[in-house]
């Protein structure tokens, strides 16, 4: 069975992008096609983007959609063999496969625990999903990818750019709070496979899991590193060595209007929520270059297209 | 572009209402107007009546609704130029932005804060989403005005009143808690636009801003507002002047059946939800003159003319 | 007015279990007849199966489906001519009126006090509900009963058994926390109405209340219970006669393969979700006479067939 989860389930990357610029062009393009069937969300975490863009996607293919708010109240079970009398009242292989009963495609976000790099690691939540699911499943982010993000990334990338192959940078920012690594390994992943010209961007420290940079230039002067950039990502991330640590909020990391100067006249791109004046300036992110709503909007063509490739198995 | 927020976005409220009683005898009069639209309800505090009425209007004219509840953990920053290192993740500059992506008809409801009355005078939550939309909002009740309900009260005094131009009482009640002005402030607004007979009656020290009350009568003996009433609309609030507070719970201001004797057999009117025995005596609310689930009847009509006249630009 | 509650709101079992079969033979048979009407679902208490299984089949049927999770914030006041001055901002009569000006059909779930038995055993919520709503109400799970499950149930059970009248055992089982005797009640109640094998087997103190449990016979010996079961439906439910207690969490009533093979080599039933390794060992939950995902996704057919049925009038 199909699920998406990661670049390596898409066999032609082209091809979704190209259908997701279909969808943007022409939202009713296929709006029977998911007719009489439902698409569940399961939210172990809060979303805005998510949920609206997926929703809206699924609907534009004449699904049914229902969103749960799993955060509050529904414990779940992972492990095997245990004796259930703690606090977590129901296991995922029940979990799993009942929502499978009532939904042709489930969606599921959850985050990592930013401790156990082991079991984030291992995505254990939503391969426990998979495993027990009887039903196409979509991630709307896991503890170690945001697919449906980075698939909206190369959609946008393959909108702007201006060359055939433009040098996209990777920056790491800083950020008050301990965050994933969930975009960064997934935006890597996905420039990787579509062979892009990137470069990463961080403090010592920050390195990305080895499976995830693989052979990616990393350059630890920021400067250097923008020097020409056609596209610059910005993300802020928690340390994977250290793991879940943040080690330094230093502010000459937030990317300003002098440092765009640096590049090719680039396009500034985030995933949001960004916190302003701290990620970005915002003079940067309130230029014509900036790229973060287009983002926001491409999301729902991207999750559109993934619908359809689900639905058509 | 329209939004629906005060009465003065409507150029001709008679029309309106009588849209809204089309609807209302015919629910189905325009039931692919909306078709492929999307409209999205941000629900900051709580709401059961505008949630259910709005969500019931806007599918009524085909569209798909999403209703998003935004009062947990979706802290959003609504200073300029601020550094956001605190706990709002996100600009209200992004976060109107990124909806507008997703919606064609945006839906906010927000309270007053009751403690910063200059903030909540110039509807600041409201008036920012309004800013940075891209698309229409609707007012679900903001931290001073509430006017869909009014909207209804004017359908519902439209359908039951007797002689051309009745009396219209508003009687400021009892309450254990501090409630905001937006429903009192509101009905007066509606009131003076469609040139009603209009007294309002409250203790001392409960005056409403002077640019909702303009040259309306206030009578502070509710007894001598109430001879002669056609209709008596009942309400909270808690005091403009010593902004937010409660000055009496005086229990002599309770809407009785011996006060409706003072009246001209006036209906009884309440957005709900209400105090029984606190704002209005059992034998009131439960009488033939009580029009209160009526209204709550009509705020679906009102919901369905105002999102058609929005997607109508 | 026709409401669904319990087993004696059903004239036809037989007919009815025949229509949920033809629902999961041809999901779409009625998909128009629920056009232009609403179903709202109001949950006092958490849901999974019930919310996915009645949302999917209103939308199946055609109907727009509102489902409101009342258990933060809306307090209902349910007492008459109470002086409304606490917590309770809103009176039933009020709340029921309201919702059924809005909705075609209202669903509400909620669940005992487990401290005030006559409270729980008059079903005091889903009553006052039904007093006071202008339309059908379906109980999504009561105080006292679970009907959706239980027509589920005698569904699931028509479909494998392989006798005309096979042997039923209803088994208590432990669990760490004080639960409704909401299914056992109802169970039994649908197991009588249509004339069912049934035994019920639990430790002393776990009587069912008089009125569920009739003349069925009760046998404290589990295995002598279990002796030729065609089915065995495990469930634990608190104790009625010292109202709300645990009594016991004796490990030995867990259901084991060594019990099952007491049995006519019986199917497992459950109604999820299940505590595993404390009510039911692994090895007979996931062996292939487990049909507890079979009764979850009956759910959605018993709960389609009850939702015609009640818009059939």
């Amino acid at each position: 069975m199909k699920h998406f989860t990661k670049v390596s389930d898409i066999s032609d990357i082209d091809a979704l992008v190209k259908r997701a610029r279909t969808f943007k062009g022409n939202p009713t393009a296929a709006e029977h096609m998911g007719q009489h069937k439902t698409l569940i969300l399961v939210f172990f975490n809060p979303s805005l983007r998510t949920r609206l863009s997926t929703e809206t996607a699924g609907t534009r293919l004449g699904m049914s959609v229902i969103t749960m708010n799993a955060n509050q109240g529904w414990k779940l079970e992972f492990e095997d063999q245990v004796i259930m009398n703690s606090d977590r009242a129901e296991h995922i292989r029940e979990a799993a496969a009942v929502i499978s009963q009532y939904g042709d495609v489930i969606g599921i976000r959850t985050f990592p625990t930013l401790t156990d790099r082991d079991k984030d690691y291992q995505d254990h939540i939503l391969n426990s999903f998979i495993r027990y699911a009887q039903v196409p499943v979509i991630s709307l982010e896991s503890a170690i990818r945001h697919p449906l993000q980075s698939l909206t990334d190369v959609l946008t990338i393959e909108e702007f750019k201006k060359t055939k192959r433009p040098k996209v940078v990777l920056s790491w920012a800083p950020h008050p709070k301990a965050l994933p690594q969930a975009v960064a390994n997934s935006f890597v992943e996905w420039m990787r496979a579509t062979d892009a010209d990137l470069t990463v961007t961080h403090p010592e420290g920050y390195e990305l899991a080895p499976e995830f940079i693989g052979d990616v230039p990393v350059e630890h002067d920021q400067q250097k590193a923008l020097a020409d950039a056609d596209f610059v990502y910005v993300k802020n991330w928690s340390s994977y060595r250290d793991y879940g640590k943040v080690h330094t909020q230093d502010n000459s990391w937030m990317i300003t209007p002098g440092k765009m100067d640096l590049t090719n006249q680039a396009f500034f791109m985030h995933c949001l929520p960004v916190r302003r004046n701290v990620v970005v300036a915002d003079k940067v992110i309130d230029s014509p270059q900036s790229l973060v709503i287009h983002q926001a909007n491409n999301r729902q063509w991207a999750a559109q297209a993934i619908l359809e490739h689900l639905l058509n198995q």
